[in-house]
């Protein structure tokens, strides 16, 4: 604790990992901003110079022989998830690991196993749960507003190009993971039941140029999918659409229907006679669209130490979304419905 | 009658004459198209074979010995409905006159009268109370879901530029008339009452052609009125606009508001990453958008032909909304508020 | 042919037969309505009575022996259709069926042969192809304004309850035919291409009566789908869902995405202090929505058998739709992937 | 200047105060906040401890002798306007004062002249023209994207009912000052112009407690205009509507229109098949619509003193707003049109 205050530390100086910064070094009342981690020491120079803080490492040994740190925000590549949590949770300090929380089922299964070994909070980065239309769907589904969920229909579009390294869909697990766990952590939150058999379908239509090496990768995504308890999900995910940031959920009811998001920026229509039609602007990026989410969400992280209580999303949301992800991939790579 | 149904005459051969010509012909059970009237004989004689009917006109006077017919749609110039009327009434025969009905309050009084003197139904072409939306929002005023009214707003825009028989106000009474009459009824409707102050501004935006020889003339007009029961409101109106037919209004209430109408038309939206902006169709006519509820229009007015009932848009309706136009276009000329 | 116009005859006088048999009475310049069938005697009579024409018959085989009719659109229960069609084609007359083709893929092969040796046009009624919106969003697709198709995400919800003799989805072939046969062929139209691997899931969530007796019925259904050129599809169903007739498209493309359809009604906005929400009316039925397509869908028909050439929607198109719903519904019964 | 941050002190810890001071306090890079002021004691220590501040002030005057500030914001009530803006000019301290500038068009000279003699800046506080849609929209007009302006319309209506110190129009100059000033401002930055003529009808149809001893006071209020360059205009305001928050405007141009603004607010529609009815949550409050363009105005405030530039919003600005407001209550008082 620094003047009473939780210090946390955030790895990770990317674009998410600048927003949880941010956060902390501003809008999270009983939490400041004690360091930022990036393996980049000239990018974790910048982002501490930026965020006007002292402290910054290059590395997460270094952050972790911090003494006043109390809590780290993940938010480094997937594949360094596991064994940077399992440092934080051994040196007792809490987590907010950004999604996707591993690689595999079997890394996220070691990774609650030592959080809860050693008593630390570990939360994961669904911060659409916190999102207030998100929320306000929830309470409408838990009022019985649609009567009994039937289906839940999720779709996630990002404008931009996927970078070279998520190709190998074995070492990077692809869009669905980089893209479409919001929406698989969406329907098993509105169904509250997890998937029972699945079928996606891959394809790459935007980036030739990693045809020939990267047979397997796709850059847009469908899949049909059933509950445990007896519930529908369909899921849609691409990335490089450039027209805008498209993220929309549907969930049917056996009594109403809710839609959730829209592509609508903000409220400017020009009608003009040169086309005859009425245009408006379109929601450029996830950071605007979810910028209140992701304080919500940092400031639950807090709130769940401070109280010691469960966070609002768990390891076990983290990890069945991972799981998921997985057989959604062996589903696109061998072509065939899988059972979880 | 002809084999048990009204025999209904359109005079005017027009776009808006068509529309109720083609409806008597097709669409209205108890009625069939008996013959068109065109001052032009080509103009007659060519609807009539579009409309596969064997009589054509190409005078009222004509049309008025055709003993065969019951009523007359009253689709002419606005200068001509005094006469055109009062010679229908004379011959007993029934009228449904389009909007607007004549050029001043002293000529609108004086169809009145003959009609009433000949006992024969008057109903006046503002289809607009007919168009399902506008009955749905006058219901809902109706039950008080919106409390009390206190201001209606209303525009309509049209697309196309006014022609030049248009340009000398004091011979056309100008867009007030042609294009906001409909304006002038909706107000009248929602608020109950009649229109007490008003003070309009015109102006002429799109037509450079009529500036030196009329002066006068407006293409575009704004209006803030009371009404005698101290409601409130406002109106907008021009012709050129080229992007769209835009009609909308909007009624304030002390409990809530109601709107009604919008440029969209059919849903097809566009997203495009060249423009970063979605698009959609807008409303192109009049025609499109109140189809049905010319439509309706007509069948309401046989139906009060049939039972001997008063039509639900009388000739005092249309009398009131000649006198707001001739106040607006005072308040235009005169730059000065007029009390009513 | 009478009166120079194509004779048409309806069969069946359910809610899709009167619409067809109401446009071709009045809206279809070249055809008129010269008889309709309804094997229910009464229903036939009262039919004819309401669309003031001279000739019911109770039976096909009846019909069929009025020489003066040229055309039969068959509007009868699917189970009957191929038999029907065959007879019709055997007499050398014209045929609109309506959705779906038949019950089987072979059925479908059979009329298509058999209309093919009788040199007698056949057209599918899938006339979402007709719509004014469809037609503008292909135009949009094929002129490359949202480049490349990826995905296509087409879904139809009913508002009514199944009927019972749906229930048995051998015999009836369940919602995917009944509801879906639309989105099916809508996204063979815009991908251009053939459902190649599908997967499918079916619940039954709103009719408890059949629960016991009907295992395999599903009320809602979730598909996802590969086409044979590489492209996507997903598509949800379902019946009974009461808010609103829901019927939308998605189209995703390389440089864009094009959305059909929303449950938005007329245009009237209710804000209301009482709740602080804005409320729309929804779309009621396929009837109000679609009411011009069947209107076009129709005049298509009768263009091709007048001029000789090929229908829009042909055989071919009813035939891949019974073909996908049946390997559609495999895939829910026996939970598996389904190549075609 | 502390720590090399212009120091600020805002002056008034009402809402729009409070919006101020945390903007002060935590999102302008270049301040930090010094003090905050308010009459009443109490609210102003409240407003210190809320903010983390260490001073606060009873009085201006005390506020005016901390060396430390470099600029004040002045959110007191409209009648103070005057003296305070005088006493923070005379001791050469920069001015960000609220809408309304003042009570008279005299006061607001009197304050340019000061602020002019003693070489401060002062910005008033029109925020709109800080707001990201409302910018866009004038980027499209100043690039001809709708020809030339016609007319502007624009309407403010807040859901909470007027304070009793509003009763007394001539104190307090009402709903078109403390509403609609936002919409003459957005009217002259639109048009580019003045307004020349005006007419403008209100009521009270809300606040019953005022009828009787304040028969002058409305709570609802249409007006229209029409400016020096011959653009024409319209505005509306309402006090009390309960619904929503609900700010629109709409601008013609000779090619095409914009329009800006909605009441909807975030994206969660529920259609439901109880009501058959979509329906959506409303805007609450200006404090939501507006956060981001109460933050960029604040920023824009500290770089006007920065950089030594003209504030974007002038004291010019402010006058015109309140002359339009004086003559807009004497039209409505007089039941006259009022020529500026």
């Amino acid at each position: 604790m620094i003047h009473n205050k939780l210090a946390v530390c955030v790895i990770g100086a990317g674009r998410a990992g600048m927003i949880h910064a941010v956060n902390f070094a501003k809008h999270v009342p009983d939490a400041l901003l004690a360091a930022v981690v990036d393996t980049q020491e000239e990018a974790a120079r910048a982002a501490a110079e930026k965020l006007d803080i002292a402290h910054y490492y290059s590395s997460c040994a270094h952050a972790l022989m911090d003494d006043r740190i109390d809590a780290y925000v993940v938010v480094s590549p997937t594949k360094y998830h596991m064994e940077t949590v399992k440092a934080i949770a051994e040196a007792g300090k809490h987590i907010l690991c950004e999604k996707p929380m591993a690689m595999t089922e079997e890394e996220c299964e070691e990774m609650i196993r030592v959080c809860r070994q050693h008593k630390v909070k570990l939360q994961l980065g669904f911060m659409r749960r916190f999102d207030e239309s998100f929320r306000q769907a929830k309470n409408m589904v838990d009022y019985g507003e649609i009567g009994e969920v039937v289906m839940v229909r999720s779709n996630t579009r990002g404008p931009s190009i996927p970078r070279p390294w998520m190709y190998d869909i074995r070492k990077s697990n692809g869009p669905l993971a980089e893209v479409n766990s919001h929406d698989i952590d969406t329907m098993r939150w509105f169904t509250g039941s997890e998937f029972q058999t699945l079928y996606a379908v891959g394809g790459n239509y935007r980036c030739p140029d990693a045809r020939e090496q990267f047979p397997e990768f796709y850059d847009n995504v469908v899949m049909a999918a059933s509950f445990a308890n007896g519930m529908q999900g369909m899921l849609d995910g691409a990335q490089g659409v450039g027209y805008a940031y498209d993220a929309k959920v549907e969930i049917l009811g056996t009594k109403g229907a809710i839609s959730l998001g829209s592509v609508k920026g903000n409220d400017v229509v020009l009608c003009s006679s040169a086309s005859q039609r009425g245009s408006y602007p379109l929601v450029e990026s996830w950071r605007t669209l979810f910028k209140d989410a992701y304080l919500k969400e940092d400031r639950a992280f807090i709130d769940c130490i401070l109280q010691d209580k469960e966070p609002a999303v768990t390891g076990i949301d983290g990890k069945m979304a991972v799981k998921v992800v997985n057989a959604g991939n062996i589903s696109i790579m061998e072509k065939r419905m899988v059972t979880l």
